[in-house]
């Protein structure tokens, strides 16, 4: 049984190496794949976007622990979502959003604590919860067992693209990744829908203006702006063998203005 | 058979997966879990931290690999400790001091090269012995073939945090993790045992006092400095989804002082 | 089956991780060990340093996947390269160059989508062809059935260490690791062969002079620069519990000469 972990414990403190030590504990055949343990400290938004990026790639039944955990010690609810497809477990504060949006997704309350540490810190949940659920999932215990349904989930808020009459759309930056791509929040077949084949459209990001989409990036010149779908599906603007988000100088959140040519 | 991995190799240079390439060429079988190659370069202390804290989570008889190796190339000896419950191999540099307060901990010279790699460089022992003496322990080598009693390994000084005669303590900052919260050489249970149950303790590091303890991060506001006690068990200074470190302005071996209120 | 991963994906977007639950959807049994993911963004000449110190530790039979990818979505081709004892799988872009100069090696396009994700993106080869074709390889399906033989594979241009007729030797730093130690492409044998046993040398770089060569970094005292050999068989220049790199300001390509006294 695949279980994943995410979480923003980077890797210097040891942190993700104590969870796994908590997972072979209970769960000795467990396959443990790390996603990403560099999330930015308590940025759930990102930790979300890694998730709903990778876990359609994991076989059917992969467990997927993630930790991104501002709220942990308050009432934050510890939590389960399970799809048809595969079951999360982490902290009930939007990092989930993705699973839940999925048809026939359930959320679940993790609330019996005979599967958890005996001894519960107020800091770290990861260990203490979410490694022994994980684990006692993988080994085969049912989600019943760990926890209860759960009716009304934390979603992350929605930044929604919108499309004006005259055939503009105007959507966000959600993502910089680390060679400095901007993901957008515009599905890519929305620039199909919008206008005939093959004909063009303007970006404007942060004053400046160029046209697409481009196939690849390999299609501009070196240093130059590209527009493209990204690798998820997404409007993305780029910069060949550059990084856009220092060069247009935005951040999440930024603005992205598009309008057929 | 379970062997964990830590070093201050870092992520980028391949020198951790050169150990791993080493590892399972001896020991196929052998399951690899990184605690951590983000390690300061050079810094035992971090290291001895991080195994410490981790090591107690994993399953008996595992084997801990760890290589921070400042002497590397010198006399400095290549070291195995055994416990009753797991196994340590690296330099014996004070990495160790942990497993070797445990009781019934033995240390050993690793003094037999029938085992390591047929040509030992000056710089990689990591690579060269310490990785392959771990495989062996793995594919089922007994300590004694690979290394002989060794009577003074080498032990980190110890910070001692103090009591005064008027309830207060003074401890020291001993590590700074990812987060920026500040970990002490002080016992979390020092807080109850020197004062009566709800009595609070005024703390002062850098010139700043604030009360506590408090139960979990989300009981103070949101910027504020909090006084709890660590995931480990000590007593830790942190901020409210903000960094303590660079809040005090303060580093490793930073005073902490308590009154009791 | 090992499969090895390489990439400048970084740790914190969760590329690495999808390219796993890629690989483990056709090859649930194929054992994955980090590599490298912090190859500088499109450092072709890094990550095949790594791979060329790393590879010769594995098994044989280890599946190296390698994706350092600044042509995705260009003309590059997608290559494997097999040799005696290991296969690659990458893009064809020089990163390979290393197993290319092994005796019997051969290169091999990759052309039989067949074997690929259904949908392949301009942007992220690494997730869409190479995961999927190293785990089909790891799975047991022959390169013949995925590739056909390629004649014209690219290498890297190689920076060539010259001797002169003096005895003198001229040479470059290629690689820069985490402790800021200088590698360079003069063999250490070169030493020895172009002057007598204990016949010492005198390097020169970025102006600064000293003398060499030293058996390790500890035969020098703390913060004094150090001739040696590496542990990759390469000469290699270092400060004792400091960085070379940082203390005489030199990158890769910087020159190094050395003059046997």
């Amino acid at each position: 049984m695949i279980i994943t972990l995410t979480s923003d414990f980077g890797q210097g403190d040891g942190y993700a190496g104590v969870m796994k030590g908590v997972i072979l504990s209970i769960a000795p055949h467990a396959r443990l794949v790390d996603l990403s343990h560099d999330i930015a400290p308590q940025a759930i938004r990102q930790g979300a976007h890694v998730l709903a990026g990778a876990a359609p790639f994991f076989p059917p039944d992969t467990i997927h622990l993630a930790v991104v955990d501002p709220g942990v010690g308050s009432a934050r609810r510890p939590l389960i979502v399970t799809t048809g497809r595969a079951v999360f477990v982490g902290p009930d504060n939007g990092l989930f959003t993705f699973a839940l949006e999925q048809e026939g997704a359930r959320a679940w309350l993790i609330d019996e604590p005979a599967y958890w540490l005996p001894h519960i810190s107020r800091t770290f949940h990861g260990r203490d919860i979410f490694a022994p659920v994980a684990a006692h999932l993988a080994a085969g215990t049912a989600v019943a067992q760990l926890a209860s349904p759960l009716a009304d989930p934390v979603w992350l808020p929605r930044l929604e693209p919108a499309r004006a009459g005259n055939g503009a759309i105007v959507g966000h930056v959600t993502y910089v990744d680390r060679f400095g791509n901007l993901i957008s929040d515009i599905p890519g077949e929305w620039l199909r829908a919008e206008a005939p084949a093959g004909r063009r459209w303007i970006a404007e990001v942060a004053g400046q203006r160029f046209c697409g989409p481009v196939d690849a990036y390999a299609a501009v010149e070196p240093g130059a702006l590209a527009l493209l779908v990204s690798s998820g599906g997404a409007v993305e603007i780029a910069v060949r063998n550059g990084n856009a988000a220092h060069r247009l100088g935005v951040e999440v959140g930024a603005i992205i203005q598009l309008r057929p040519t």
